[in-house]
């Protein structure tokens, strides 16, 4: 008998007809208010991965967080817009009781052997098993499912007190709990792994939630494959907190040093 | 009698129903192929901008390029997907001859004084009037339409040898040409005024595209109307070119070291 990972039991969809599924919320994942983003991205991944249409690989997803998913069951409806020779335009959308919850856009793109070049370079980080496991910070069932190890930048929730700032950036290795092997899915979750960055800068909880994440998907499937089960790199920075929203940039790295995902994200906070 | 500034000509629509637009490609703004995405971005604001159901200001917006709009009329819809006492999602899509040419999602949010951090720093730049005006690359008219005075990483295209690579970073104050007061339009199409930068380091063409860029708005109001027609700082950069695709990050800076937007696109490059 297999056993099923967690995060593939949170990310389960049936087809219940042409590009249109049913998903179920997990406990297992389970943020603040809602699920986290990075399943439901992934559960959205996945809707187009099952889908006999789709030729290429993820290069692009854009997801905005529109209302909370109540815990249940939830819609999913995919629709192919427009098919080049090269390239797949997506639309997507989560709707419960009839009304939006989610929307996104997925791009895939055919990909072949060519010009290949890393200007980005890794960030300076101590070695994996030279960074202490963070604890669990306890506010929300997801952040079990993941291993973080600071090397820069751990969260600071003691409450600094007003006008004493810590730093945006923050530098971590990223394991699924239990362990599992890379795959997009897990790829697309593990971009919205990173905590908002502002109790990062001001060591306190604010209501505050993601509004809109971009991903670009830079790893080929050979990279995925290479990864497995080893830790990933995290960076994930903001430049501007103001008024109500901040903005919010992260990078994935293999463990060898290969650039997997790059995106950013806009978060609101209530004050 | 008043001039109209190429730009409002360019980003001119006409309401033709509820959330439906007419728009029409502009020869001053054109691209190698189709017009450039900046002024299809901003006519896509212009519409949401124009609509009486509006509340806030824009935070974050992705336009994903499906297909070359063709020279002359296109369409544009408008539908608010969701509203909530603070944001706004929104989306859109460019048709032509009922082809599907552009998605985007655009969201709003209601801003209010609070908490303000500026973590990111402004790039160290030449002055801009230390800085030499771009002479015309030539290859696109919308490169008329605005004056680029590189402080580092101008664009190359002589075509250095096979892997004498340059730089995928450059910094260069931009303004309008002619010049004209900042607003929320030019500042979505100047979001995408930043050369591909696979040319910037290959110093030569390939056939290349945006296929999917988000931009977030960290301005408000009054740092636009601050702004006026002084010349923005713009930074781009790329991390990984890797078969077929590339990522692009940028920032736009205020001549006072705000940042009014950052952002990032993939690109797709033929080989």
């Amino acid at each position: 008998m297999t056993h099923t990972h967690p995060f593939d039991s949170a990310t389960e969809i049936t087809q219940t007809g042409h590009g249109a599924y049913t998903a179920h919320t997990s406990e297992t994942y389970g943020n603040m208010v809602g699920p986290f983003g990075g399943v439901t991205s992934a559960t959205l991944m996945r809707a187009v991965l099952s889908d006999e249409r789709l030729s290429g690989d993820p290069v692009s997803m854009t997801v905005n967080f529109c209302a909370a998913i109540k815990n249940g069951d939830y819609q999913i409806t995919t629709d192919l817009r427009r098919a080049g020779k090269y390239i797949q335009h997506w639309s997507l959308e989560i709707t419960q009781n009839g009304q939006i919850c989610t929307t996104a856009s997925l791009v895939f793109g055919v990909r072949a052997e060519g010009f290949s070049h890393h200007s980005g370079v890794p960030p300076m980080a101590k070695a994996f098993d030279q960074c202490a496991v963070e604890p669990d910070l306890g506010f929300a069932n997801w952040l079990k499912c993941y291993e973080f190890r600071y090397a820069e930048g751990a969260p600071d929730m003691t409450g600094r007190a007003v006008g004493d700032l810590g730093p945006a950036r923050s530098v971590a290795w990223i394991t699924d709990q239990p362990a599992r092997d890379l795959d997009l899915l897990s790829l697309t979750a593990m971009s919205d792994s990173f905590l908002l960055r502002l109790p990062h800068v001001r060591a306190s909880f604010v209501p505050m939630g993601t509004v809109s994440l971009t991903t670009h998907f830079l790893a080929t499937p050979d990279d995925i494959a290479e990864q497995g089960q080893h830790p990933v790199l995290g960076v994930s920075d903001a430049t501007r907190f103001h008024h109500n929203f901040h903005d919010q940039h992260m990078q994935l790295w293999s463990h060898t040093g290969k650039l997997l995902a790059t995106g950013s994200q806009i978060a609101w906070f209530k004050h």
